[in-house]
C-alpha cells in the first residue's frame, strides 16, 4: 500500500530532558512529508531519523508555546540555506506570523524559498490542506492558549477495475480512469449504461492519522477523529494527577484512552510526557493506565515511526 | 585553586549535525556560572553536562546569528518556571533586546525572575561585568553581523602573607586583609614603616579565558587576549578553504593557531567546525594544522570540561 506514516521526533513536554526531545513529527504520506510542530531540537530529530529537511513543504503548528514551535526559526534558517527553492507554508494560529515573520526577517533575511503563513481558526474544524490524495483539517483542542490537533486524512482509494468485464464489454482503455473513479459506462453506439458497481469493486477506504497535543479531555474531538487508524493523544500525567493536568489544560493516560475508545480509533500512541517521566520503567504506569481501557496502545518514543493503517 | 574552567556545551557551527550542537557553553568561576552563547539544544546541554541551571545569571551572546541565539527563548522559560528569582542578565550586541523581549513576552510572560538586557558596542573592548574577583571584557571580533569575544579574566590574586613576620611585628590580624591587598603596615606607636613586600610573597596572577567566535582572521584581539591560559578559537575550516571562510566571516585552523602563537596563550582550544565534518576523523585535519604551528591545541567536543590555568 502507499506510504502512510508517521515517524516522532519528540514527544516531551515542556521542560527539557535527556529522554525526551519537545514535541515534533513528521508525517510521510506518498513521499510528501508534513511536519507537524516544531520543537527546539528538531533538526537535530530530522538528521537522526534521516528525514530529508528539502521535502518539507507544510509545516503544522498546533499552538504557540515554546515546546511546539521554538525549532522553527532554526528550521527554516536551515532550509533556506540550501538549494530549496518553491514555498514552506506555515500553518498556525493566527499569532503565528507576527510571532515569527520578525524572526525570519532578522535571523534568515536571504532564504532561498519563500515561507507563507496560513493561519488558521482554532475554534472550529476547517480543512487547511488537500491535494488529490490527501486532505489535512484541524481538530479544536482545549488548552491554556488557542490550540488545534490535525487529521490527517487520506481519501477514498479508486476502485477496483474488473478487467475482464471491461474488456468483454469492450471499453476503451481511455475510460478507465474514469470507471476507477466511480463513473458508469455508456456504450456510445447501445447508449446502454451500465452501473459502475457491475464494473469494479469498491477501493480500500482512506487511512486517517489524528495527532491531539496539547488538550484538556475534550469529547467535542470524538466525531471529528472517529474512526482514525491511529490517534496520537497526549498523556502528560497518569490519572492521580488529574487536577494538576486540568489545570495545565493537559491530558491523562486514562482521559487519551478514553478518547481513543469513544472514537473507535485503531491505535492509540500516548506522548507530549511531563518531564517528571526520565526513564523507561517510570512511564510504563501511562502504558497501563490507558491499556486498561485501551488495549491497543503504545508510547511515543523518538525515532518511532508508525504506519498508519496497516493492523 | 579555586575552580575556574569551561564546559563546552556546543561547538558546530550553523548547519546541525549529529555531531556538534550549535555554539554554548558555561564558564564555571567559583561556583558562578556564565553562560557564553546560548545555540538551540542549550538546555539538552546543560542536563547532558549536569550544570545547574539555576546558577546561571549571565548570559553573552557573541552575535544575533542563530546558531548562537536560538536556544535563549527555551532556556529564559524554563528558568522562569521554577523557582528561580533575582535577575538573569543577558549581555549581547544592540538589537539583542528588540529581538528577544518580545519573545520572552509573549512565550513566558510569567518569569519567576527579572531578565535585564545589557548591551554592549562591538565596536571597542569594554568592560561588561566585574565582581570582587573576576573581570568579563568584550573581544572586538570581525563577523558578517556585529560580534564580539569575551575575555573571563580572574583579578590578581591576593598576595600571600608571611605570619611569622607578621607576628614578630606584633601586627594585629585585623590588619592582615589590607597587607594581602599590598598595604604596607605602619607602627602606630613607631610611626615605622614596613614595606608590603616585607611581609607578603607575590600572589598568583589572575587566570584568563578567551572566547573568540565567530571571526576572520584579526590580530586586533591579540593584545586583548596577551597571555591568556586558554583560548577558544573559532576554526570553521581547514586552511585549505581560506577563501570560503573569508567569505563567510570565519577563520581557518590554522590562523586561529597564528593568533594564539602570536598572543602567547598557554592552550587553543578549537571550535566552531563546519558541518562538513561529520567524524571524529575527519576533523583531524584541523587538528593537525593547528598544531603544526601550536602544539598545544585540542579540539572542542560537547561535554568537554578545560581547566583554565592549571598548566
Amino acid at each position: 500500500m502507499d506510504c502512510f506514516n508517521v515517524t516522532i521526533l519528540g514527544c516531551g513536554s515542556a521542560k527539557p530532558t535527556l529522554r525526551h526531545s519537545p514535541s515534533a513529527q513528521v508525517v510521510d504520506f506518498r513521499g510528501n512529508r508534513f511536519l507537524v510542530d516544531c520543537g527546539e531540537g528538531v533538526q537535530v530529530g530530522l538528521c537522526r531519523s534521516r528525514v530529508p529537511m528539502g521535502k518539507i513543504g507544510h509545516i503544522f503548528l498546533s499552538h504557540l508555546h515554546g515546546d511546539h514551535c521554538l525549532g522553527l526559526t532554526g528550521l527554516i534558517s536551515t532550509l533556506g540555506l540550501g538549494q530549496r527553492t518553491g514555498e514552506v507554508v506555515i500553518h498556525g494560529p493566527a499569532d503565528t506570523e507576527r510571532i515569527f515573520s520578525p524572526l525570519f526577517k532578522f535571523f534568515c533575511p536571504d532564504l532561498s524559498m519563500e515561507v507563507r503563513f496560513a493561519p488558521f481558526d482554532t475554534t472550529q474544524s476547517c480543512i487547511i490542506y488537500e491535494d488529490h490524495a490527501l486532505i489535512v483539517r484541524t481538530i479544536p483542542l482545549h488548552h491554556r492558549v488557542p490550540c488545534s490537533g490535525f487529521l490527517f486524512e487520506e481519501k477514498q482509494r479508486d476502485r477496483h477495475l474488473l478487467p475482464d468485464r471491461c474488456e468483454e464489454l469492450g471499453i476503451p482503455i481511455a475510460y478507465y480512469q474514469g470507471i476507477k473513479k466511480g463513473m458508469d459506462w455508456t456504450d456510445p453506439e447501445s447508449g446502454r449504461v451500465v452501473a459502475n458497481d457491475l464494473l469494479t469493486t469498491p477501493g480500500e477506504r482512506g487511512r486517517k492519522y489524528a495527532y491531539c497535543s496539547d488538550t484538556i479531555y475534550a469529547e467535542s474531538v470524538v466525531p471529528i477523529i472517529e474512526g482514525a487508524d491511529v490517534l496520537y493523544h497526549e498523556a502528560t500525567y497518569t490519572h492521580d494527577e488529574l487536577a494538576k493536568a486540568r489545570q495545565r489544560g493537559h491530558s491523562t493516560a486514562l482521559q487519551a484512552a478514553q478518547i481513543a475508545q469513544k472514537a473507535h480509533v485503531g491505535k492509540l500512541v500516548l506522548g507530549h510526557f511531563s518531564a517528571q517521566f526520565l526513564t523507561a520503567e517510570s512511564e510504563q504506569p501511562l502504558l497501563d493506565e490507558a491499556r486498561s481501557l485501551f488495549p491497543n496502545t503504545v508510547l511515543a518514543n523518538e525515532k518511532m515511526t508508525i504506519e498508519i493503517g496497516l493492523e
